[in-house]
């Protein structure tokens, strides 16, 4: 069971950050077809990305993304998915499959993006499409939108939960896609600490042409706020 | 059950005004990633945040707004929602819910975007952002269009309920996207009077930067426009 | 049965016509809030309106447009809409409502809009909320367009009849995107005689402040090519 | 068996591109209506294109791609569609059905365009409203981005039909715009050998007035990226 879930939740966490760095990708790098796409093409984009990831992981309950899993741990759900029980084993094989996936989808974005890479000067232009940063840095604040932005995310998928609906994985995807049109204009909506830290990684380590830091000094914001988030809409979830 | 009603619509309305303030702030404030985005990303973001709103007060019926409460008084409904019976009682709490949650919204939204509200100096984007207002101020005909898009926003509402369809709260996510893009031209389609109401109060209130009038004047329109609207659709649903 | 077509017949069609041309009005029109949206505005305007009225005509058989009338009536089918038989009686009750509610469906829009028709002095903007016109007049060129684009509709919508889904209106809704965003590109894509005509008469009749003439030359190439479009469709279907 | 096959996948197909590279023509002639729009419009456009076209080919399978095909040759699957066995006949039968189609859906698409081809001089826009192009020509790297976006395509078609979901032809759909979106950037986005090949054979063929050169040196990369895509995506279904 642990290895399925390994298998599994890498490869929805790759598919996703495969879609969603790609999009990102495709509007901002130069001579892309994308180039200078509305912004509805990223928020679509990465909405579709979750779409597709969940389906890929959906055998173990499609967490791809930590909040996910720490949502449930501390929520009244008694499972992590049918017939995964939560133990330590099992929370530890989602975590770290979680962050190794986001770091392989972020590598693969970068070999299919490799001529644009090549051909963009631009350090921000780069770094944007591997993790998240701050339109306006102010740690505090940014966390704040962090908070909120995955609070909804997780309250809404546990309202899934509770719902009856045929849309599945649809439904996800369009909760990503309202979150990124509507909270994800002041830190990008990471929502995710591993969409956020294993691209991070990736960008960190890559021979990228034109390379500029991986601004560490925000990495904890798009970690601490998806997690504070996650565990506030998991409790919420008690008395709801 | 009161009580009921009162959580599960404040959530819901809540995250309606949440999310769909919040894409308006994400495409008008300065700043902001989604700034200058195409009218696609609000038409989108207020539809998903219809349907993130409907998942979160699925118990009650998911009212969140005040037009469908007024319309199911008056329509042939015999029930406010499943095992919620039609009283003086319940249509209080859920208006004082739907007013109370679309207040909240607004504040969450301020909190996320709180950096950006502080960037932007043009005092009617940062209205925008909380209440609606006329493109062309002519309050008669202002009022016209407020009922045109809530009587149909109503009466296909209602529509929905006699039809077999798995879509459930994506179609009304959809309607309303139609209404924005179709009949949000002329007032920014309230279509709610607690969506407009609740916030315009918030932007009342608050310590906004740059904040001018909150347009008073106008305010009734978005009330009485959907006020009226709806009952027309919920009496015509007695003909139909 | 003949008074029930009728009704629900020429309320879905006012309803695809306020919307669609809500839409068109809501981008072109001086003042509005979506003046200058991008395309997809109006493709996913148009068939969100075709989504709303189906629901609206859902119970018979939301045809909503003479194209498909014709079509069913040529087709191997056997009732228009369930215990709704095929007669000359049943026929017309169609066809007629078809253009009356498309009519009344564009007078409302101008309500809707009426200030921003005051201040529009773009005759053939006005002109394109109402009723399509050619992007190259070439009538025989843009006759094959008008007929390409209805057999794709109706040849679709038969498929859908055969096929197992639980999308429904969504479908029809997401066939009339995919037809605007790609045959809609040389005639506007009418693809409804109705949805053509019964505007054009609208914007004939209705005292607009900056108006010009209705092109009555074109008039009979909306009509045309989806006739023969639909007739062919319709045709095709028995040996498919 | 072999005649429905045959006619349902070069239909399927036909419609494909012609939806598909009409999209683009929107967008790309002089003269159109969607001339100059958002990126959003092809990705939509293209994912609604196989939406329609899932629909006409359903009977068969909808493969309306030998990526699709192989993919299933190389798989753990015993059916090609339902009550279709895999063997060289069926086999042959796609992949010429296939081809045939997608040549057909191109020319239909010049007729539907046709006073926007003769009103454009642009030779490189006319070639990509037909077939794929490299944004950076780098053969080697083109073909791993089409490898990589097959690859995505193939995998998650698998997992939709391991997976209980209401959507069916609007999972493959969102799929598409998904890999349009992100994955598209490079190479457009070809992911089908046969959309690829039968529209360039039609733009070498037809008497189109402003004309360039086909591209037949770049022709290989779209028809191998997708062949090595699949079957490793059929090969990985093995051991998932």
């Amino acid at each position: 069971m642990l290895a399925t879930i390994f298998l599994h939740e890498i490869a929805g966490t790759a598919v996703l950050t495969l879609l969603g760095c790609g999009v990102v990708a495709n509007v901002l790098l130069n001579g892309t077809n994308g180039k200078g796409s509305d912004g509805i093409v990223i928020f679509f984009g990465w909405g579709l990305a979750v779409f597709c990831a969940v389906y890929v992981a959906y055998d173990t309950g499609a967490h791809i993304n930590p909040a996910v899993t720490l949502a449930l741990l501390v929520s009244p759900a008694s499972e992590y998915a049918p017939n995964i029980p939560i133990t330590a084993a099992t929370t530890l094989a989602y975590l770290s499959a979680e962050f190794i996936g986001a770091f392989i989808g972020a590598l693969v974005c970068y070999l299919a993006y490799k001529k644009h890479y090549d051909a963009t000067d631009d350090a921000g232009a780069v770094l944007a499409t591997f993790s998240t940063g701050p339109a306006i840095p102010a740690y505090g604040w940014n966390l704040v939108t962090e908070i909120i932005g995955t609070f909804v995310l997780i309250f809404v998928i546990i309202m899934f939960g509770n719902t009856p609906s045929g849309l599945g994985p649809l439904a996800v995807a369009l909760l990503v896609v309202s979150i990124g049109a509507s909270l994800g204009g002041p830190t990008g909506y990471a929502i995710n600490p591993a969409r956020d830290l294993g691209p991070r990684i990736a960008h960190a380590l890559l021979p990228i042409k034109h390379k500029g830091g991986s601004n560490w000094a925000y990495s904890w914001v798009p970690i601490a706020g998806p997690v504070i988030g996650a565990v506030l809409a998991g409790l919420a979830a008690h008395v709801y």
